[in-house]
């Protein structure tokens, strides 16, 4: 077994039965479990079976159109992931939550829970929430402009993150025999007065193991990778080729630098779709079975909802019209690129597209026998494309089964993943030490003034 | 065994290692505890064992005077009860959650979770906060006016009800082969536009086993019960008296009638906390050695906000000041009228009044052996001033083991408690019925018309 000097990161990121969107009608998997628990207990299992980093369960705040044809978010995922929490040990819980529609204070105290709750291996996805429809559950009427999006942002997360430092390590003293429960010199109000925000603190829960939850983003915009490099300590990331995968690489990485950080403590995972098989031939056809299955009613839909354009009654078999300029998109400005490029390299069909899309979304497919997805994710990792990889199985447990068991042996025999947990924490599995507490250096500079 | 027509219920009332004030320093406990996840759920089994209706555990939104003596709320209840529901079966699971600091779709989201996570299980407390140290976490000043509050909570139930009805029975179809996940036609938009939320819906999250969550409250004051009445199917309050049990229960039984409600839809759950033992003396021993061990300073905190008055430099052992009429109080009108009542009737001193509120914090304490304890739950049962009740364990876990080991088995044997569960949810275990469907209710309008 080779021993490489540098490891990458693993995340699974898991949707209901499978990120493919016919993933639930096809006969790999058993659609009623998008509604049991102990379905996606089993998969935080399996994750950790693998020594995976962590699992991600993604959220939006509407039903979207999504309903006739696929449920996706049954489950809210700070719940769904406190009840994962009890049935693992170690790998790291990543949920979805929004700043556009909740408070710092009640996010701050979620995630804390969850932090708690599993020990230290809570991580939050931020993400600002573009779609009208979920604007229209919390009175906002269309669809909220991009850039008041991110500047809420930043000044939520400024919030939680002083709340989270409002208790410093050690603040709970657990002194029985003089009544001391907590040291209240160590315990601070946040006193935040901004724009949006007006939060005094201290939050009503302790530190926890891992100081605070691992901050994570997936926005690709101008302002979502300037978000990224100020605040995020993982990003996901749909990149298509490794060419495309190194020059995002190094405009993050850069920017990471110009906010006055090293460059390793924001980890890039580009997302894949591996369909696993024997033979490069049997992936392919496994691949083939599931985009068999998509509804292009459906498909219509989500093409629309990325692109911005109402295609619900656009001929499948017509080439796509003509899109509006990028700086007209109000919503997922990335997404909205890649079916642009996709659709400008290929001279494609609606129904070619759908089928290039139905996979991951916009993520990148592979299909390969276990060997030929390891050298993929090497050839990525070593030519500067991945700190490590977004795992987004098409069906399940099924496929994550299959990476844990198929792939991630031959990752390990190469020495490019763990073979064993080295730390217990979420910020521990992805490199991150601790966090720091502006309440406690500035006890330290006191004392050393 | 005897049989008796009727049964009463009883609920759990669980919070850190017990309700008493200086709980956590208690031989009988272990303070850390607090901390540990594994605790809550060795409760919630226990609670099970003794085939309870429920748990439940309140929440506040601020650290509050707190910080020193005793911190309450490490996790917030959701999250927690998430993982209490996957290590039980068939105990309910109801938390606190604040109309005045989220958002309805959010709060119906988190607690259709918990009630998918439990299979049917989840129950909603809710509470106003009343408090001025909740309300400048959330960029409030002051203390928030009680009419907005209740006004504010009725819009926001009202928006959540709909919501829980978004989706009706059965609109998850999971019709694989023809590839129809959900029927849109079950899956309702709700357009609720009203003066403090316009919310369009449809919920992003089917119909739970149980219908909706049960709703719990506990407000005691004139828009307390009137909200109570109208809304809530189980109440939570403090009488201490028999006559004044007698009194609340008759009150609040003809608002809910008045309310064109059943009065067996709203269960009145009176709180006593139990101290047990084989002697009644034992049992007064015990309840003292718990009260030696409260904090002045503490209490003194505890004391200033349920009365709005700052005592915490008044000399221990002096009367207490004269107090403001109860129309100028803001806050929780019940608890300051309880301590109005007690301070009235006995001439105390404020470590007097400190001592009988130690316990429950203006709860019914009740020191004596299990048949003494039994007796006194059947009495209010039988005289018609329960529904069943609401346990708050001194200490915990033991104080909730000696209930469960040594009163439920006098109370199941005299037939006034149930020996084996009879339904699978929450609202099942407190007899109520279908909550029924504005949306599948229509329908069969249309059909019959």
């Amino acid at each position: 077994m080779s021993q490489n000097s540098r490891q990458f990161h693993l995340n699974a990121f898991l949707m209901g039965v499978g990120h493919h969107e016919a993933a639930w009608r096809h006969p790999r998997t058993e659609a009623h479990r998008v509604l049991d628990v102990a379905h996606f207990q089993e998969l935080g299992r399996i994750a950790e079976r693998g020594k995976l980093d962590s699992v991600f369960f993604a959220d939006g705040l509407a039903v979207g159109p999504r309903i006739k044809h696929n449920a996706l978010a049954v489950f809210e995922p700070v719940t769904l992931l406190s009840a994962i929490a009890v049935a693992t040990e170690r790998i790291g819980l990543i949920a979805t939550a929004s700043t556009s529609y909740s408070d710092p204070y009640n996010l701050a105290r979620k995630f804390t829970s969850l932090d708690h709750i599993s020990r230290g291996r809570a991580g939050w996805n931020i993400v600002t929430s573009a779609g009208a429809d979920e604007a229209a559950n919390f009175g906002v009427d269309g669809i909220p402009a991009h850039r008041g999006r991110y500047e809420r942002a930043e000044e939520f997360v400024d919030v939680t993150l002083a709340l989270w430092d409002s208790w410093e390590d050690g603040a709970v003293v657990l002194d029985e025999e003089s009544g001391i429960f907590a040291d209240p010199d160590r315990v601070h109000t946040v006193d935040h007065a901004g724009e949006r925000f007006r939060v005094k603190g201290p939050l009503n829960s302790p530190r926890s193991a891992q100081g605070r939850p691992l901050l994570v983003q997936a926005g690709s915009s101008e302002s979502g990778k300037e978000f990224a490099a100020r605040y995020a300590e993982a990003v996901f990331t749909a990149q298509r080729t490794l060419a495309e995968g190194q020059q995002f690489y190094r405009d993050l990485k850069a920017r990471v630098v110009a906010h006055g950080r090293s460059a390793d403590q924001l980890k890039v995972l580009p997302g894949i779709v591996p369909f696993i098989a024997d033979t490069q031939e049997e992936a392919e056809e496994l691949e083939r079975s599931f985009t068999d299955l998509i509804s292009p009613e459906y498909a219509l839909r989500q093409l629309s909802t990325m692109l911005g354009v109402d295609l619900t009654e656009h001929a499948l078999d017509a080439p796509l019209p003509p899109l509006p300029p990028l700086d007209e998109i109000e919503g997922n400005k990335s997404r909205y690129q890649l079916v642009k490029d996709l659709a400008a390299n290929g001279d494609l069909t609606v129904r070619e597209l759908i089928g290039l899309l139905g996979g991951g979304r916009g993520h990148r497919t592979f299909a390969g026998t276990p060997e030929q997805i390891a050298d993929e994710l090497q050839t990525w990792f070593e030519k500067g494309a991945a700190d490590g990889f977004n795992i987004m199985p098409p069906y399940l447990p099924g496929g994550l089964d299959d990476f844990v068991d198929r792939v991630v042996p031959i990752l390990q025999e190469r020495g490019l993943f763990r073979t064993e947990y080295t730390t217990d924490t979420l910020r521990g599995h992805y490199g991150l030490g601790d966090p720091g507490n502006r309440f406690t250096e500035e006890l330290a500079h006191d004392v050393s003034a």
